[in-house]
């Protein structure tokens, strides 16, 4: 085993005696290999990666503390593992199987006189480790926000009155990928004038005019690992009520950025976005949670809402983006990711966040 | 109701008093609508569908025949039409639900005396209305095929000795959505020289060199529909084996063309390539099935493989795709889809399939 499947299989406890794994995030943060289908099964003793033909002998060579079984017949293979490790309740990664998964899987523990146990008690203790991140993870999420940083100063220079917010997110994922990025974190947003008073709006053939905020929502995929950075700009000009809000959230954001340390609570680090945010004038305009774990999925433990319990430990990485979205008028969301630290944290955001008018 | 999920409820018989549908491309076959998130739910007499206030707007204006409910706590919600409706069992889609959203489906209908079925049920029930698509359908696969044609055409030129094999993906994937794609219909494979004998392998750093054959299984995605081609085209020169592996894929891919139509078996149309491939001497060579339908998802039924029974129906679209794949040397893979009629079928490939020197 190496150490995180060995971390895993210590938490088991009496919880059952082993975990079985499907996500293909979660198969590759134990083992680092990348694939689309898999089983990984890590029991009180050892470390088992189930694959296909299709991945066997590249699974030989990259899977990391674990033994590859290439399966023709998983039931077999299975079985003996179970047997011979006497294993009698298995958790299900209940966040990943589908029912027809689980059914599939339900059949051949009970053909070895096993059972599952579907819940969310795997998912719990996998985010339990994933939750604070290695120096190498962190350097794969640095990597994939340059990538981001550089597309984006590439591609502004292209707005010009007229450009079609489409034509630009192509374009910066474009750069992206041409930069080293293996995709995008998610579906880039890039909308502008009203459209920025939806936070999850798509990019679409609206055109840039003078007068528009301009929301990027962007993001780099660098070897599995997710980055993620907002940025709002003017074009052409910008009114005194666009200002206000712009500062508004400006300021509302480096103070959940200041919030941020080991052993403070999510719950506070929202708080002090929220607070400054309501107070300015703007309660029911900021709807959304002021941040949330990145990492090899883009949306991870901890989430940083205003509900939140979870206490910030060093190595965490998280977002800190409030907004203030005006209906059918314009919003503004800035964000940056964040490293936490024993005393605050280390913004991995290194692109101005003063009022730009393109 | 509309005509789908007036179908789907029909189809419930004996088997449950409704149905709650949670994936994506469900939601949207039965409803029109796109969303990333929701539940649809069809009874005996309506159909409901259950956003959140993000989507509440565009679904009232965009959903087709439910009754759109924008629910803040989804267990209100959905218990109220449990007890309207006296309802008392609910299929869940098996291959969408995961554990964890079971559990809080299961948790409410507990507590309303209704109980959850975990089955396959509902997905076989559901692919027997996408398995024969509907002329609407079929337009928009054949858009987002004409789209894959042309971003190919247009690509082609680029292709020189030297010339990384992930950036003649990125130039395809690039000029698919300047051409109007949503996107692509999977991670566009572009491989060449010996990576071609990987039947999936992924376009990298390889540069192109004379006597590569060069493999394209790509597709762009055009109103949430799929489409999927392959071409092989050799660079610079080609060898006697190489042009004898490719005739006979060729030919092999024509005679499972010619074997499709309405009332025939899957089974019989992937006998008709592979019999010829093995007939040819290269048994052991071709280790995937002959082809899959295609639709909303990019692998649907029916699948085209050598034990399915699936009869054809008009309407049905599916690809046609044998290859041959020599380990260490290379491989050849040819790819159609084509809609089954009552006396054969249409291609929708219009592209050329003789052995082209680039």
């Amino acid at each position: 085993m190496n150490t995180s499947t060995e971390m895993l299989s210590a938490l088991l406890g009496d919880k059952a005696d082993a975990a079985l794994i499907i996500s293909n995030s979660n198969r590759r943060y134990f083992t680092g290999f990348v694939s689309s289908l898999g089983y990984l099964l890590v029991t009180r003793k050892q470390a088992y990666l189930f694959v296909d033909f299709r991945y066997a002998e590249a699974a030989e060579k990259q899977a990391d503390g674990c033994e590859v079984i290439c399966y023709k017949d998983l039931e077999s293979d299975l079985s003996e593992i179970l047997v011979n490790e006497n294993i009698k309740s298995v958790l299900l990664e209940g966040s990943a199987f589908t029912l027809n998964d689980a059914q599939k899987i339900d059949g051949i523990l009970s053909k070895n006189n096993a059972q599952s146990i579907h819940s969310d008690e795997l998912d719990k203790l996998v985010s339990k480790l994933r939750i604070v991140k290695t120096s190498e993870e962190i350097e794969k999420i640095i990597h994939a926000q340059r990538i981001t940083e550089r597309a984006l100063s590439e591609t502004l220079p292209l707005i010009k009155e007229g450009v079609m917010e489409k034509d630009i997110a192509l374009e910066l994922e474009y750069k992206m990928r041409k930069l080293g990025a293996d995709g995008v974190s998610f579906d880039l947003i890039v909308i502008a004038g009203e459209k920025t008073s939806m936070p999850h709006g798509v990019p679409g053939d609206n055109r840039i005019k003078p007068g528009d905020f301009i929301t990027f929502d962007i993001g780099a995929l660098y070897e599995g690992y997710h980055s993620d950075m907002t940025r709002t700009y003017a074009y052409g000009c910008v009114n005194d009520k666009q200002k206000r809000v712009y500062y508004t959230v400006l300021q509302a954001q480096k103070l959940a950025l200041e919030a941020i340390g080991a052993g403070v609570k999510c719950a506070d680090v929202d708080r002090a976005a929220r607070d400054y945010i309501y107070h300015a004038g703007y309660e029911g305009y900021f709807g959304h949670s002021t941040g949330h774990g990145v990492g090899l999925d883009i949306h991870e433990q901890p989430f940083v809402s205003s509900k939140s319990e979870t206490v910030l430990q060093s190595g965490m990485v998280i977002t800190a983006e409030p907004g203030i979205y005006l209906p059918g008028e314009f919003g503004v969301r800035i964000e940056d990711m964040a490293v936490v630290t024993s005393d605050g944290c280390i913004n991995l955001a290194t692109i101005t966040k003063e009022l730009i008018v393109l």
